[in-house]
C-alpha cells in the first residue's frame, strides 16, 4: 500500500443491513475461521444463521476475523521453538554465546523488510529462527557482558504470564493481582532496607528509577516547582560520586537542572566516594550561592561495584539537610545476603533507593523499583495528574488501591510480579544463597587471577565486578611507562573482537579514569560455575598469548 | 531469615581447595542436578571427575547450583498452563472478562506473601492459576476499558521470544537483531509519517515519548539547557489542547518547566483545538514576556477520539518558529488506512510524532514510538551522556550502530520486535484491514445508540471512542435540568460496578469537562464482531433498567 493520504476507499460510506451474504471484497475481509469458539459451527452456517449480515464501509462487522485456531496453533508452534532453541540451550556450554555478523551482513541475513502483504506461518517460525539464532544468548553460562545474565526459570513464567495476559497497571480494576503483589514486593524490599515504612514503584530502569528520585528531592525541596518550574530559581546543585552511574547527567539534563550542576565528588583508591571532599564541595556550592538539594551515593559501581560509605555521607546530609537518595540499583541485591549486607551498611537512613532485581536476581529486563522512606504520600503529591477518565473518585472500591498517579508513566508493565514469582520459589533463603554464590566465585576468580602469569588486577573487588588486564606475553617483560600502557590499551578491544567472533564467551572491557581499557568480569548466574571461571582465563589467554 | 545487618554468616572467609567432597552445608547449596548438560553425567560422578572441588565462604563452586532440569519442566508446564488459561480461552465470550474481587477478598485468596524457603513446583503452578484467574483478561472480547485490547497471536510470540531471550537494546554487540529491527520499524513508520528520513526510539509509554518530544523542542530552543539547566531563563512555554492528555502536565512538570507553563488551548465541540485561540494564546504569552517554544497537537484524544487540525496548527508553528510535536499515540494507527489516514492530514509538517502500535495496532504493553524529523541527530546530542563502559569508541565494527545513547534509559527492551512481527505476519494491508474493521464497528455501534431508546450519543465520533450517556427509565421522562445531570451521573459508575461483579463486560465511564459521567466505549479488537456491540447495548439497559 502506498502512504498517499489522497487515495480514497473504493467502497467509502457504504452501509448496508443485508439478510444474505452475497458480497465479500478480497483484502477487506478473511472471514478463515468460525468465530467465536462458542458458537462451534462452521464460517457458512455462521454467517447464514445470524439474523442479519452487516457490511459498513465495505467491512462486514459479523463474527471476528481473526482465525484464532491458526493464531493458537503457531503460538504452540512458537513455543515449542523457544523452549528448544532458548531454553533448553540455556545452560550448555557447547553452544555459542553469539553468531557474530556485523551489521551489514546481518541485514542481508535477515529479511527485515515489511510488506504490503504477510508471511505465512511456516515462513514466520523461519525467521523467528533466525532472530535467535543471530541474538546474543544472555542467558549462557559465559555470559558475561552486561551486569544481568542467565536465566532464572520462575522469573521467565512470570515474563510469559505477563505477555500473554497484557495488563497494565495503573488501576485496581484492570490490574488487582499485580497491583497487590507490587504492594507486597515493595514492602518486603523496605523491609531489607530497615525502614518501618515507605513507599515505593516500580520503573522501566535503574535510570527512571534515579530520575525520580531526583525529581522527589527537587520536590521536596521546593514543591512549588511542580508548578511554577525552575525559572527564577536559584541554581539548584548535587552531589554524586566521579564513580556514578551516567544516568545522574542525563536526569539531571532531562529535569532542566543541567549537568554543569553535578558535582562529582573524588573517589578513594577503590572507587568510594570521599566523604569530606563531599562537604567541602557542598560548602563550596553555598559559598557561589547554588542550592544543594540532593547526595546520591552508590551501592555498586557500574564499573569497579564499589560501595560508597553511606553511614558517614548519611552524616553529611543531616548536617546539611540534603536528600540522600542511595542508588543501589547494582549492589542492592546484597541486602538479602546476611554475610554480604554490611557493604550497605547505613542505606536505612537513605530517603529513596534504586534497586534493581533485573541484575543480580534475574528478574528479567526490566525489574527496577525506587523505594521511598517517606510516608506522606510524597510520590503522589509530587507525580499526580488525576487524569479523570482514569482514576475516577466515584470508583465503587477504595481507589488508593489505583496507584497509577505515583508514576510519570500512564500504561506501566507489573515487573514486581517477576520478582515476586522468584522469591516466591526459592524463598529468601534461595535468594540469598544466589548472592553468596556470585560472590564466592568473584573471590575464586580474584585468587586464580592473582595466581595466573599475564593477568593483573585493577583492585580489590567488594563486590561481583572483577576488574583485571590481560598483559600478553610480549608486554610482560616491558616497563610500565607510556608505551606499555599505549600498547596494552589494544589488547582488551582486539581479544574481545577474536571470542566474540569465535562466540566462546562475552565479557566487557572499558578505559575508566586514566586506566586504559581492562577487562571487567561479572559474576551473577547460579547456572556459572567455577570451572567457568577457569575457563575465562584460559580463553583470554588462549586468544591474547600472540599478542 | 532476619534482615539483621550483625547477624554473621557462620561460615566467613572459609576458602578450601578440597580432593574430596566430603562436607556439603545444608541450606548453603543444593547440588539436585547433573549441572551443565554438555556434561551428561550424574552429580557424583561429576563431584569426583572434577580435578578438585572447591569451597568459597561456605560455598561449593564447582557445576552448577540451578536444577535446570526441574526447571525446564517447570517451564514447560506453565507455557502449557498459559496456553489453556490464557491463549486459548481469549476468543472465548462464555469466559468472564473479570473475577472481580475487593482489594480485601484477594489479600485473603492469594498467597502473596513471600517467606524465607520457597514453594514446590507444584504449589507454584497453583498460584500461577490464580494470578491468571483472578486477573482481568485485557484480550477477553468485551474487554473494552482501555486503549489497548485483544490478543495478536505474533506480537505475542515476539514478545515471548523477548523474555525468552532477555536483551537490552543499547549496543549492536549485545543486541545485533533487536537493533536492527528496530531501524527497519522507525524507517517503516516515518514513511508512514510521510517524512523522506528522520530518527526515533521506543519508549516505555507515550506519556514517556511525550517528554522526550518536549526536552528535544527545549534542546532546540536552547541547547545550553542540557548543561545549564533552566535557571536565569525566562519562563518556557508550551500550547496543547485543552483535551490533551494528562502526560503534557506530568511531563511539564517533570522537566521543570512547570505545570503552570503548559498553555491549555480550547477545542470546539468536537474535541479539536481551535487555531485561532492557539495563535492568540502564544501573542499573549509572548507579551507577557514567556518564551513558547512547543505546541502539542494531538491525534486522536483520550476520552473523545478527536484530531486537533494539524495543517493549520503546522501554519502557526511555522509563523512562530515552534516546533511542532504531535500525539499520535493513539491515533496514529490511522496512518495505516488509506480510507482513515486523512484524520492525520498534515501530520508530516510535525517535528515530532508520537505513536503506540500497542494500542490500535496490539503489539503488546508497551510498544510507543517517538519519532523525528530531524536527521542531525539531534536525539543523539540531546541525549547522550558518553558512558565509556558501554559506547566504547574502539569496537571492531560500526558504532553508530550502538543507539543506546539516544535514549534516557540504560537498559532498554526492543519492543519494536514486537510490532515488527505483526507487520510481518498481516503485511501493511493486513494492519489496514484491522484499521478499517475497527473504525466500521465503530460506526456501526453509533447508528445503534442513535436507534436505540436510552442511549445518547455525546458526540458524533471521527475515531473508535463511542461516548454516551445511558439514560434509564427513571430518568428518561424529566427534563434535562440540574437534577437530572445530577442523578445521571450516578449511573455509569452503579453500572460500571454491576458489569464488572458479573464480569460480563469492562468498559471504562468518566465525567469529562462539565458533562458528567458518561460511558467511553472503544473498538480495537479483530476478535471483536458487530454482535459484540449489540450484546455491549443489550448488557447495559439489561443492568441500568432498574435504576
Amino acid at each position: 500500500m502506498s502512504s498517499d493520504p489522497d487515495r480514497e476507499c473504493p467502497v467509502d460510506g457504504l452501509f448496508l443491513e443485508l439478510n444474505k451474504l452475497t458480497f465479500v471484497k478480497r483484502g477487506q475481509l478473511r472471514l478463515e475461521h468460525n468465530g467465536h469458539r462458542a458458537g462451534g459451527i462452521d464460517q457458512q452456517e455462521m454467517v447464514s444463521s445470524k439474523k442479519s449480515a452487516v457490511l459498513v464501509d465495505g467491512v462486514i462487522l459479523n463474527g471476528p476475523t481473526t482465525d484464532a485456531k491458526a493464531g493458537e496453533k503457531f503460538v504452540e508452534e512458537a513455543c515449542r521453538l523457544i523452549m528448544e532453541e532458548v531454553v533448553l540451550k540455556a545452560t550448555d556450554v557447547n553452544e555459542k554465546v553469539c553468531e557474530w555478523r556485523s551489521p551489514e551482513q546481518l541485514k542481508q541475513l535477515l529479511d527485515l523488510e515489511m510488506r504490503d502483504t504477510g508471511e505465512p506461518h511456516h515462513r514466520l517460525l523461519e525467521l523467528c529462527q533466525d532472530v535467535i539464532r543471530y541474538s546474543v544468548k544472555t542467558n549462557h553460562p559465559r555470559f558475561f557482558n552486561q551486569l544481568y545474565a542467565g536465566l532464572d526459570y520462575y522469573s521467565l513464567v512470570a515474563r510469559f504470564m505477563i505477555e500473554a495476559l497484557n495488563p497494565s497497571v495503573y488501576t485496581y480494576e484492570v490490574s488487582p493481582v499485580f497491583l497487590l503483589v507490587e504492594e507486597a514486593v515493595l514492602k518486603k524490599m523496605i523491609e531489607f532496607i530497615g525502614w518501618k515504612e515507605g513507599d515505593g514503584i516500580f520503573n522501566p530502569g535503574g535510570s527512571v528509577s534515579n530520575m525520580y528520585a531526583m525529581n522527589l528531592a527537587r520536590y521536596k525541596y521546593c514543591p512549588d516547582i511542580k508548578e511554577k518550574g525552575l525559572s527564577g530559581l536559584p541554581r539548584l546543585i548535587l552531589f554524586t560520586s566521579a564513580e556514578c552511574h551516567y544516568s545522574m547527567k542525563k536526569a539531571a539534563s532531562f529535569l532542566g537542572i543541567g549537568t554543569d550542576n553535578v558535582c562529582f565528588v573524588e573517589t578513594d583508591g577503590r572507587g568510594k566516594m570521599i566523604p569530606d571532599e563531599l562537604e567541602r564541595q557542598i560548602w563550596q556550592a553555598r559559598k557561589e550561592g547554588a542550592a544543594p538539594f540532593l547526595v546520591c551515593a552508590t551501592s555498586g559501581t557500574t564499573v569497579l561495584g564499589a560501595f560508597d560509605p553511606l553511614d558517614e555521607i548519611a552524616d553529611i546530609c543531616e548536617r546539611h539537610g540534603l536528600w540522600l537518595h542511595v542508588d543501589a540499583s547494582w549492589g542492592g541485591s546484597a541486602l538479602l545476603s546476611r554475610k554480604h549486607r554490611k557493604l550497605l551498611h547505613g542505606v536505612h537512613r537513605a530517603d529513596s533507593v534504586a534497586w534493581n532485581p533485573h541484575k543480580m536476581l534475574m528478574a528479567g529486563i526490566q525489574c527496577c523499583a525506587l523505594l521511598v522512606k517517606d510516608k506522606s504520600d510524597l510520590l503522589k503529591k509530587c507525580y499526580s495528574a488525576k487524569a479523570s477518565y482514569l482514576f475516577q473518585q466515584d470508583k465503587f472500591y477504595d481507589v488508593s488501591y489505583d496507584t497509577g498517579d505515583k508514576s510519570i508513566q500512564c500504561s506501566r508493565r507489573p515487573d514486581a510480579f517477576k520478582f515476586w514469582m522468584t522469591w516466591k520459589a526459592l524463598g529468601t533463603s534461595g535468594l540469598e544463597e544466589r548472592v553468596n554464590r556470585a560472590l564466592a566465585l568473584s573471590r575464586y576468580l580474584v585468587e586464580e587471577i592473582k595466581k595466573r602469569e599475564g593477568f593483573k588486577l585493577l583492585l580489590e573487588p567488594e563486590y561481583a565486578n572483577i576488574c583485571f588486564w590481560y598483559i600478553p606475553p610480549s608486554l610482560r617483560e616491558m616497563e610500565e611507562g607510556p608505551e606499555f600502557w599505549a600498547k596494552l590499551n589494544l589488547v582488551a578491544p582486539a581479544i574481545k573482537e577474536r571470542m566474540m567472533k569465535k562466540g566462546s564467551l562475552m565479557l566487557s572491557y572499558q578505559p575508566h579514569r586514566g586506566k586504559v581499557n581492562f577487562f571487567r568480569q561479572v559474576v551473577i548466574s547460579p547456572q556459572v560455575s567455577r570451572e567457568d571461571m577457569d575457563f575465562l582465563l584460559d580463553e583470554i589467554d588462549l586468544l591474547g598469548r600472540d599478542m
